[in-house]
């Protein structure tokens, strides 16, 4: 057998040899690399083999058919097994397998990333395959209504992650029968036995629990792989979770069901070969997807932004609440996902004109971003938040949607110690270090209700991660509602020919900075205020205009010292940009529980604290 | 009634009139300060209530006692609730709970921390408790067998967070029948309904899936209640988790059980005090702990730690290892928590040496360093890690454990591209910018084997969260086995009287630098060579001096260019000292899969790019 095609009757013989073949390459291509983890990929070669033979429809030619199955591999570290599959499908070359994989400039990395055509996801770091996966489910099932299957491969190891359990929460009670995951228990993990070895059981509880199918089966028996992803295939109203007992390294006696043959090529890989067969160069022709069309995303794009007046109090939360769901009629491809605080975030309003483009996933802020990135995939332009301080617990998704290249827009609300009364756990204070440090991303904070409305838009139109911080209080609407606020510029709020000082904040410390030039005028000191709304990118020209005019900086920053607005307005000045002097003002405590004034004031980043400071730079 | 003890023999009606008060002055105490969650904190009243009376054992007027129960409140926002019980047992006046509630300055904060003397551990970021009261308990039952018991107020809402579910696997398979959780189930969370609503058995079955004892009721009846805590503490071999069924705002019509009264006083507080019986002054005694004792720590001060040759080369995360475990042999309150990698980071020499004392957490992050956190408040001191990368993943965790000030000391390792071929999920290129920012943390980045077996004992001898970074590859032994590296210190490498610019790296980047400086000084031009092993604190003064003498900076980091490094450095140059030029190096790609040097050259921050960048700064 060379070329098997869906039509052609692929007897269970036939597959058990395509098993051997993803076990063979898999083997072969770490050893050509030096690294890897064939042990890992050879334990779930059979259930790849079943899948891509009976059950895969993907069209390789067509990655973006919009009826292809998805297929992830949340255990990453089998990339072989994956390659050797996409090679055993005709979408590469065993030389590319051969002579590519984790070399450098290649796109077999050595764990997968989608800059493979057929990979949605970045995956490597575990407990997040599934969690995606399951976006990608529901916007199948939900949003779009096609007819793809979505299925994901999990090894036993990465079911100690919390983030696999909110997905198996959001998927039973969704009731996602187009979502299989393949749980490959090859009971060692990467140090040792995993905790529950091969009690199926032990699995199978628990994913049932949840409102799962479970079928629990031999992994390495064709037959029982056949059948079960049939049962998951034409089970109704419920996810489909096989949990399949594998031989981790099977086939190969030095290394199979042994510990410590985690993650390096099999000792004798020529002799490995051997045993399991020689080397084969069977052609798989996958299942052709059926005829589907994306929905088409129309929408209103003269919809009116909200506008504000000028001098009245509005709280940014609130017009992001209010232009997101402008921005939903605009766009009718933006999704809203929230942590079960819309009612704090204002995402609210927009489940309430676009119910069925809003999509609640409770506490869980690891699923939420796991749902955006998945919805994201499937062409959707997620808006994902929750409290900003939170946004710390999805910290390793972000990190990773970065990796994926997601387009993906966060917000966060209740950011810094203005909050108020509620105390350190509720404020974000570490959330734009956080941002700033993934790659890609953009880092918006505005100060007023209009320039919260001119951004939330702007936001879907940006590459890569973008995030808007909010304010939980009031502030004033300092802004006309025509003004313009291009993402990587800022406003000039103060400015004169003999500035002495330039005085740089955002959100709501602009507001105390506008106060403090103020004082500092009666007393004669003229201060520049600069409203730095984009924190990522930063208007270098401006502030390096800045510092040549003024010479001193007084940064203000409702977050800790690290990381946050000073750090970004140092990033102006590397390269043989003089820098300016500058005090750095930042919440340095922990903040306790008091009125948003008095936490300004305690955390010194006041007008009192800011005009103080300006004072001792100009030697007043 | 006035005052009862636990000798008196407290009728069910008592109870409840214990049970009223709660509500009445959780009532009091949100309207006085005008903010907080009292409808959260009556659902859950009698279930403290009789928790109180009956069944908890703690000297209020001994908070270290070491037999003392623990009582964590993982819905810190019932804190009026927490704060009534508090009054209820005499430990607070009334006079305090109902005039500093919420208020500057005041202990009583809107989420409970541990400046009171009580509270082991800041709540507020839902879905924490429980990873931490497992520490707790695992500590009274594996570490020091002491008689306590650990009880977890949860909320159903926080139940969606996955890091319960790491918390509900540990536990259950550590038989932890030493820890109940108690589950107000009320149905509402802050947006409205929970995804479970009232359905006692959605959750019974899931956590008894888990491995619990489990115990649904209605959480209004008295003697239902007492005979589930009675049921928790004779159960042996598993933990139990008493579900509750309960009415949020109970005893007040306005609010009972009624949609958008979370978190804010009740309407009319007069009113609803009425309703509720009016205000009662019982004072309660509280069940006092068994006599205990807490285990002496002693070990071996003597104990040398290991010595490596200069030229030789080791890893850092190898030293780091053997440190580790001379650490432990020196100090026997050392404990090591691993995420199942701990044959990658080395702490895995620990477990051999010091098994009693190392806790496998398996692959969940979140739950690694809650036990962490949790070991610790027992007196214990932690070491928890994993891949740097993957700390991410308890962003939060990390966050919430700078409010509550634990000590806390955290390792990763595979930082940065020079991992090489596993690519970019694996390597930890935002871990800095993370661990600078939470408050009052230590971030250490060693460069060679010497420098980290210094100070790894250093570590437990620091407040707050210390973190160290190190590296996979093995790297030249560049210091002696007696040199002293304080933490907060730096070490001048290379510097003569007329240097003309200065490189500072750590980690893995003093290598690069020292080799630019070669090459550099074949070129005639003389670079300083600093080594910035601690990231946090920065040695401002060293960095001052070479500014002053130099000019220029080049700084290089196997890190993001936000919030590593070159931000460290630049926090030495606030507040009137003039700044250096500088131009910083760091990893502005997403990596693919290449060796080690290649991913250092293709990021330029290998010894050529800083060559250049010397040369480029002098006007070379």
């Amino acid at each position: 057998m060379n070329t098997a095609t869906s039509e052609t009757v692929l007897t269970d013989g036939d597959v058990a040899e395509l098993g051997q073949q993803l076990r063979v390459d898999a083997v072969r291509a770490a050893a050509a690399a030096g690294s890897g983890h064939p042990t890992s990929s050879m334990s779930a070669a059979d259930l790849v083999a079943v899948l891509l033979a009976r059950h895969l429809r993907y069209a390789f030619d067509q990655p973006e058919h919009p009826g292809n199955d998805h297929l992830i591999f949340s255990k990453g570290h089998a990339s072989p097994l994956l390659y050797a599959a996409y090679t055993a499908a005709g979408a590469i070359t065993e030389e590319e397998l051969l002579t590519t994989y984790r070399k450098l400039g290649s796109r077999l990395e050595g764990h997968p990333t989608p800059k493979l055509p057929w990979v949605d996801v970045a995956t490597g770091s575990l407990g997040q395959g599934l969690p995606i996966g399951v976006g990608v489910a529901l916007a199948g099932k939900r949003l779009d209504h096609l007819p793809y299957r979505t299925w994901v491969l999990c090894g036993d190891s990465e079911l100690a992650e919390g983030s696999v359990w909110e997905a198996f929460e959001q998927a039973g009670t969704e009731g996602l029968d187009n979502l299989t995951v393949i749980i490959d228990v090859n009971r060692l993990g990467q140090r040792g036995p995993t905790r529950h070895g091969w009690d199926l059981d032990a699995y199978a509880r628990r994913i049932r629990a949840f409102g799962w199918h479970t079928v629990p089966i031999d992994g390495h028996d064709i037959d029982a792989v056949d059948e079960a992803m049939t049962a998951a295939r034409t089970t109704r109203g419920a996810p489909t979770a096989i949990i399949a007992r594998t031989r981790k390294g099977k086939g190969v006696a030095a290394v199979e069901d042994r510990e410590g043959m985690h993650g390096k090529p099999v000792p004798d890989p020529d002799e490995a070969v051997r045993e399991l067969g020689g080397v084969r160069h069977i052609r798989i022709e996958v299942g052709r997807p059926p005829a589907a069309e994306r929905s088409a995303h129309g929408g209103d794009p003269t919809a009116a932004l909200p506008v504000y007046d000028l001098g009245d109090k509005v709280a940014t939360r609130a017009a992001f609440g209010e232009a997101l769901t402008v921005t939903g009629t605009r766009r009718e491809d933006v999704v809203v996902l929230d942590g079960e605080v819309g009612d704090s975030t204002k995402a609210e309003v927009f489940a309430k004109e676009h119910p069925e483009r809003y999509i609640e996933c409770y506490i869980a802020e690891q699923q939420l971003i796991g749902t955006a990135v998945g919805v994201g995939v499937c062409g959707w332009q997620p808006y994902a938040g929750t409290f900003a301080a939170f946004l710390t617990r999805a910290h390793d998704f972000l990190r990773m949607a970065a990796i994926s290249r997601s387009d993906l827009n966060v917000f966060g609300s209740h950011a810094g110690v203005s909050i108020g009364e509620d105390g350190p756990s509720q404020m974000a204070l570490e959330d734009i270090a956080m941002m700033r440090a993934l790659h890609g991303s953009t880092v918006l904070y505005p100060c007023d209700a209009n320039q919260t409305a001119k951004l939330v838009p702007a936001m879907a139109d940006r590459a890569g991660i973008t995030y808007l911080r909010t304010t939980r209080g009031d502030t004033p609407v300092i802004y006309g509602p025509d003004e313009k606020f291009p993402i990587g510029g800022s406003r000039v709020l103060r400015s004169g020919p003999d500035d002495q000082v330039t005085l740089i904040g955002a959100g709501v410390t602009v507001h105390q900075a506008l106060a403090a030039a103020d004082r500092l005028a009666e007393e004669g000191i003229r201060a520049r205020v600069i409203d730095l709304y984009s924190v990522k990118p930063v208007d270098a020209a401006t502030l390096r205009q800045a510092a040549e005019a003024t010479g001193r900086f007084v940064t203000v920053e409702d977050h800790h010292p690290e990381g946050g607005l000073a750090d970004a307005v140092l990033e102006s000045f590397g390269n043989g940009h003089p820098m300016p002097l500058l005090t750095r003002l930042a919440v340095h405590s922990v903040p306790g529980s008091a009125t948003p004034d008095e936490q300004l004031h305690a955390a010194g980043i006041d007008a009192a604290a800011i005009a103080a400071a300006a004072r001792a730079l100009v030697g007043r």
